[in-house]
């Protein structure tokens, strides 16, 4: 069944108002009076509604039945990843993650970092970044929208990550734990961050300081994964090994 | 250090002779001579040599070190999928799953493929997927390179599953068992087959023959993967699973 996200929807007395690109979608989705749509909090709860009136511009629609969203994982995973040379890479970050269950994406520069985000094009990437996550969170039934932020330098990625229940920064040399043991007892954490690096990786002081602040410094085995790879190799084994791919 | 393949290499009496497209891509990674490369035998063993002379044409090394390759993974994970349409899919899903450490990668036609891979196209398009796997071995240091194969339709793939120790059935719908259930003492296996559908998913009647012939049919969670994501998600649990992420 389509879902929608409620923002831009007013539900008044058992009725749905979907307006501008919610509206469109439904009209080219061809969704007739009659058929079902489901609309989203983003709070944790999934409106199933059942269209009354459509129009390019205006859909009215009728709700059926309020029911808790399932979709969510019981870990919040932050992954946080060094601004990657060129857009297909961070929008295939984006959309792979948001699939796979991220609670957000956070982009930020570091000493290897060849890209650069100038505050001029900032607010626009920002924009369309969150616009592919959205679009990934309905296709794949999220409860919410991950949201895409723009997290500054390295320090602030630091900063994010030691405020979560457990903060993986992944390494690709030097001494390391295993994920295995990293993710030990992580069905019970509420939050969690995945840091990964950009095309260059980390330099050994940035893996250093993330140490010495509490980040576990990881190995994903003996084989390289590329800047886009591996944030979505290391959420799929948080989200084995937290029980939330079952 | 830069990698290739030893095949197109003649190895004689401690001197690699590099031709063809091997040479040509040592000549744009503008490595000289004195610089060190490592040819891979596919077969477990890692040749370090130093390059003597480089020309486009032909390049000669002598060998300095012969050392085992430690990027294989212990379980030989066959990723069968049902073709995707669009070839930006098929591309994806065979890089990120050589990268994730796929043994081998294996397409075939399913009830709701609405893609064909007509008997004239193939031959071309198996090079060029076999292409893909050698650049992404390379860059991420395998041991081997991943064989990109056709296997015809749905019976025939269920046929190359059953062979294997351990062939998990990805299904979206119904009865199924969690991964983690599934992937239960995996550190012990050698090979495995993930079997993901198409864009449409599979219907309900080859869930049912994957089931009766020893498929385990598996959920991955209450979030809808596209069908070029699913792969990759259900190998990271795999290998983070089977000890190969560490």
């Amino acid at each position: 069944m389509p879902r929608f996200f409620i923002a831009g929807t007013n539900i008044l007395g058992g009725t749905a108002i979907m307006t501008g690109r919610d509206a469109e979608h439904v009209h080219v989705l061809r969704l007739r009076p009659g058929d079902d749509v489901i609309l989203c909090d983003t709070e944790g709860s999934d409106y199933k509604c059942r269209i009354v009136k459509a129009t390019k511009e205006e859909v009215e629609a009728e709700v059926i039945e309020v029911t808790p969203c399932k979709s969510e994982p019981s870990v919040k995973a932050s992954v946080l990843c060094g601004l990657p040379k060129g857009s297909d890479k961070t929008d295939y970050i984006i959309q792979k993650s948001v699939e796979a269950g991220a609670f957000e994406i956070c982009f930020f520069s570091s000493d290897r970092c060849v890209a650069r985000l100038d505050e001029g094009g900032r607010a626009k990437k920002l924009e369309r970044w969150n616009r592919i996550s959205e679009e990934a969170a309905k296709q794949s039934g999220r409860g919410i929208i991950p949201e895409v932020r723009w997290i500054g330098d390295f320090t602030q990625c630091l900063d994010t990550a030691i405020k979560k229940d457990l903060s993986l920064f992944m390494y690709e040399t030097g001494e390391r734990e295993s994920l295995d043991s990293a993710l030990k007892g992580c069905r019970e954490i509420k939050t969690a961050a995945i840091i990964t690096g950009p095309e260059g990786g980390f330099a050994q002081f940035e893996a250093d300081l993330a140490k010495v602040i509490g980040c576990r410094i990881c190995s994903m085995g003996e084989r390289i994964l590329r800047c886009e790879t591996a944030p979505i190799v290391a959420l799929s084994a948080l989200m084995f090994a937290s029980g939330n791919l079952e």
